[in-house]
């Protein structure tokens, strides 16, 4: 059995097989290696600073969705944080590899991907000169779009402790994962973040809420992550004639709307049915949420052909 | 050459030494180890998610200095974040371990240790059942007491981007190292942080105040770290007899000090001449910062013996 390398970009690749049979390899500075092979560097700033950023695309069994906006915020976050990686372009087509080399094809899949400072003795200061960025990233099948089982969420609402550069998906996470862990273990499926009394976005997914017909979610900013998925929901929304508005919403008029729902990557779109013990609306999925949520399945459909 | 395991704790650990010559030796997991030979997982939550705390302690060529309160804001950390290290109060005889072993004993140097959640497939949910805790600490050779070139610093002053649980020393640090480069490039030795318009503390020290000789820092709260140095100081101001006042401090007021300076444990006492262009005073190191600066030092002098 034999992998193509993929360009000059990939020269000194190395390629595991094991019996024929290839699991779980990962992307690793060039190379396609397996998880046991790939060693971090206890220098890495990735692990002393949490000095990098990440990216997550899905793979829908033949395409990638909106490959485009996930190169260009990835591009934007390295830009923002001032890691040079001028490799940048070259992460669908090794993301592809990782698709192929580990024969999610005909999988929906997600790829993840890392970029640090890279490794140097530890100091605040960036490396001096530059350094080698470290890249990192895995292919992971995840769960067929709409076969999910509880397909709405129950959410807390806490307030929002992350900083204030939320635009940049910056591995500095401990702030999502402590907040991500409490919903979860209240049975909950996300924390929805209050800054300063107005609702921001998950601890990894944006918000949407619907208010007598209208759409809302919190406009672009330091507050926010700029979801692809987000930013596509808007656009087929538009299209769809329903009235879209990218304005702060306060928590005190949480009340007051009868539908809301949350976006990313991997989940797409899923319905908010409950704040803690308040439902929302009559508890169930509304109609303009089933509306998109359609929508966007029937791109899906549609892309795939 | 032969070196002592301290314990069961260090069951297993390895000790790796070079026609004698033992270099750089840190510490992982129970083991003695070079850097070389460690091994940070990519699913290690430190590199994924920034998911871990740190601690700093000083040697002072024959003891750690207030190695009690670093112990314990040690485990105030990992409570906060909870992280389980049961064997936390390994970490003194770790430390000196790694002084010992890196023939460090006669010279000023640094702990520093490093804690994450372990390494799991990613999730932003902690791993479920708990996995061991990464533990890696090293020592490194720094600055003699009062022998800097620079002994001053002219700092940067800008607004507090990073998330509201500055009381945790977490690994999180990009905001930290993104305001600490900008201070750096422009010739500057800290960035200082402002929130809602008062002075917090800088990206890796506390910040002192002085004017018309009482010294004001920021009180203990999300928005800065409690200082081992910090403490300590306060407590030397105090028995010399100064007013210290723990209150926010606004940015607005700047103009009226006449001193001030920044703390931490590796740099101890620096004072601070100018905010950017602005002097502090005549842009000299004033009488009390002079003062504390020696009772620190004498401090130090008097442990010695």
């Amino acid at each position: 059995m034999k992998f193509h390398r993929l360009g000059r970009f990939w020269g000194g690749g190395k390629l595991v097989t094991i019996n024929n049979l290839i699991m779980n390899i990962a992307y690793f500075n060039g190379n396609f290696l397996t998880k046991d092979n790939i060693r971090i560097s206890p220098d890495d700033r990735g692990f002393l600073f949490g000095d990098g950023i990440y990216e997550v695309m899905k793979w829908y069994g033949g395409f990638f969705f909106d490959a485009e906006s996930h190169l260009e915020r990835l591009k934007r976050s390295l830009s923002e944080v001032r890691i040079t990686w001028p490799e940048a372009d070259t992460f669908p087509p090794f993301a592809m590899e990782l698709i192929r080399i580990n024969k999610l094809e005909e999988s929906q899949s997600l790829i993840y991907l890392q970029v640090t400072r890279g490794a140097a003795p530890r100091n605040h200061a960036f490396p001096d000169p530059e350094v080698q960025p470290t890249v990192y990233a895995f292919a992971r099948k995840t769960v067929q779009t709409g076969t999910e089982s509880v397909p709405e969420a129950r959410v807390i609402l806490r307030k929002d402790i992350r900083w204030s550069r939320c635009d940049i998906k910056s591995v500095s996470l401990l702030a999502n994962t402590l907040s991500f862990q409490e919903a979860h273990e209240r049975g909950m499926k996300e924390c929805i973040f209050v800054r300063d009394g107005i609702i921001t976005e998950g601890s990894r997914s944006n918000i949407f809420l619907v208010s007598d017909g209208t759409l809302y979610t919190h406009p672009e900013s330091g507050y926010i992550l700029s979801g692809i998925t987000r930013k596509n929901i808007i656009r087929i929304a538009k299209e769809s004639g329903i009235d879209v508005r990218e304005v702060p919403f306060p928590e005190k008029d949480l009340g007051s709307i009868q539908e809301a729902f949350i976006t990313n990557t991997s989940a797409e779109v899923t319905p908010v049915t409950a704040f803690e013990s308040n439902k929302v609306g009559n508890g169930e999925p509304g109609p303009v949420t089933i509306l998109i949520q359609k929508k966007f399945i029937d791109q899906i459909n549609t892309l795939k052909g």
